[in-house]
C-alpha cells in the first residue's frame, strides 16, 4: 500500500517543517515570559486549567498558520476548528500539562502536529523551560536539538526490569472507562518506570531516555506529535485503544523500540 | 522533650547552611561541565552506576568540608565514612538518579545534608541542570530559590483523585521486601500520581508543586535533606519503614502537606 504522504513535495515537507519549528520558538518565547512573570487561571467546565498562557500561544500560532498556510485547517484545544474539512490539519497543544504549568514543575510541553488526510507529516514537542524540543519530518528524520534521532532496539531477552519505560498515571486508565488492571499489570511487570503527566514524555520516547512510553486515554492533541517523531526515529508506535467516549474520540498509543513496543501492547489485547 | 539542635548556635547553624550552599554551588558547576562535555560511566557490583561526575564531585565536596569543618564526618556514597563518630556528619549523594543522568533525563538531583546527634541541621536539593535548588537549616526557614517556602496543607475532606502526590517506582517498593500491593493501594486510592525517580521529588514536595511524596526503599543519603527541608517549610515528614536488608538499614518517608502525609502513612499500617 502506497504512503499517502510521498504524494507531497519534499520541499513542501520541509516548509511546513521551517513554519512548525517557528511555532515551536514562539511557544518557547511566550511561555518563558509568562512562567517568570506570571499568567492567569482558569478552571474549565470539566475541571481542567486553562490559563492566559494557553490561549496567547495558540492565537499567536493560529495567525503565524493562516498568513503562511491560509488553505490549511487548525484543530487546537482552547478555540474552535478552523477549515474542518481541509486535506491539511494543523493540530496545536500550547500547555500539554497545564497542572504541571500551574504549579511549577517544568516539565510541560508544547505540541504542534501537521496532518495530511488523516497522516502525520511533521511533529514537534517543545520543552520550554527545559530548553529541549524534538521533531520530525516525513522522509527529513528526527531530531533531538541538532542531533539526528536513532534509535536502536533492545535484545528481545532483556529482563522486563531491566527495561526503562514512562507511562501515564492510573488516572489516565479509569477516567473514561475502568482500565486500571492494565496499569496494575504494567506496572508490577516493568517495575522501573516513570510518570511524567505531558506529552514531554514523548521526547523521552523518541529520544531513547526511556525504552517506551504508554499514553493512556488521551485526545487526539495530547498524541499528535508522537508517531511521525518516533518512526522518523527509528522506532515503533502502535495504536492500542481507540473508542469514544460522550462527545470525544480516545486513543491510546504504546511507542518506543520496536521490540518493547510489542511487549507492551500485548498488555491491551489484540491490536486496535 | 528538648530538641538537641537547640544547643547549636544559630550563627554556626547559618555558616554550615552557607557551606552546604557553597558545596551545591561546586556541584552545579561541575555536573553541569560534564553534562555538556561528556562523562564516564560504570556498573557497579550491585548493577548501579557511577560516574565520573560522582566520583569528582563528592572529593571536591569533601575537601571542602575537611578544610572548613576538619572535626565533622563524612558519609558520601562513593568514598569511604571518614570520622563516624563524630557529632555532626555531612551526608552526600553527587548524583542522585543517576540513572537519570546518563540517560540524559534533566531531573537527577544533588542531595547535601548534615545532621548533628542524628538530626538533620541543613538540608539541600540540588537540580544543576534545572537550575533549580531548595535549602532549609534548623530555625532559618526553607527555600526554594531566594523564596522562603511556607507550606499550607490541604482540607481533609479533599477528595483523594483531586491530591497531587509523587510516589517512588514500584521497584523501590518490591527490591529489599515486597511491598508491591502498598504501592498498589496507594495508586489506585490516589490516580493523580507522578514518579520521578530522584529526590528532585523532594523539591517539589517541600514547595507545594506537590502535596506530598512518599519515598520508599531508600539507603540514607537518598533522603538525608527531605526532613528539615518539609519540616522548615510547615510540612509533615513521617518515616514509615525503618529495617535492615543485608548490610544496609532501609528507611521510607511520607513527606508533604500534614493531612496528606497522615492519610498516606496510613497505607503503611502502624507508624515505624
Amino acid at each position: 500500500m502506497s504512503d499517502l504522504r510521498r504524494q507531497i513535495d519534499p520541499v513542501d515537507v520541509a516548509r511546513f517543517r521551517d513554519l512548525a519549528l517557528a511555532l515551536a520558538d514562539e511557544a518557547r518565547r511566550r511561555i518563558r515570559g509568562f512562567w517568570d512573570h506570571g499568567f492567569e487561571v482558569k478552571k474549565k467546565p470539566d475541571g481542567s486549567y486553562v490559563t492566559s498562557a494557553d490561549l496567547d500561544v495558540e492565537q499567536r500560532q493560529r495567525e503565524m498558520i493562516e498568513a503562511a498556510c491560509p488553505d490549511h485547517g487548525i484543530l487546537g484545544e482552547e478555540y474552535a476548528p478552523r477549515l474542518p474539512d481541509a486535506e491539511f490539519q494543523w493540530i496545536l497543544d500550547p500547555v500539554d500539562g497545564t497542572e504541571e504549568f500551574v504549579q511549577r514543575l517544568p516539565t510541560f510541553s508544547t505540541v504542534i502536529a501537521l496532518f495530511y488526510r488523516g497522516e502525520p507529516i511533521v511533529g514537534v514537542i517543545e520543552a520550554p523551560i527545559l530548553a529541549e524540543r524534538a521533531h520530525a519530518a516525513f522522509g527529513l528524520g528526527a531530531f533531538h536539538g541538532d542531533a539526528r534521532l536513532r534509535l536502536t532496539d533492545l535484545d528481545t531477552a532483556t529482563p522486563a526490569k531491566a527495561v526503562r519505560i514512562m507511562l501515564s498515571a492510573r488516572l489516565n486508565f479509569v477516567r473514561n472507562r475502568d482500565d486500571g488492571a492494565i496499569f496494575d499489570a504494567i506496572t508490577r511487570a516493568f517495575p522501573n518506570h516513570r510518570i511524567y503527566r505531558s506529552s514531554y514524555t514523548h521526547l523521552c520516547a523518541a529520544a531513547g531516555q526511556v525504552d517506551a512510553m504508554v499514553d493512556v486515554g488521551n485526545v487526539i492533541w495530547d498524541i499528535a506529535a508522537a508517531r511521525i517523531l518516533v518512526e522518523e526515529a527509528g522506532g515503533a508506535c502502535r495504536v492500542v485503544q481507540d473508542y469514544v467516549s460522550g462527545p470525544e474520540r480516545i486513543i491510546s498509543l504504546v511507542f518506543g523500540r520496536p521490540s518493547v513496543v510489542e511487549r507492551l501492547a500485548a498488555f491491551f489485547g489484540r491490536p486496535a
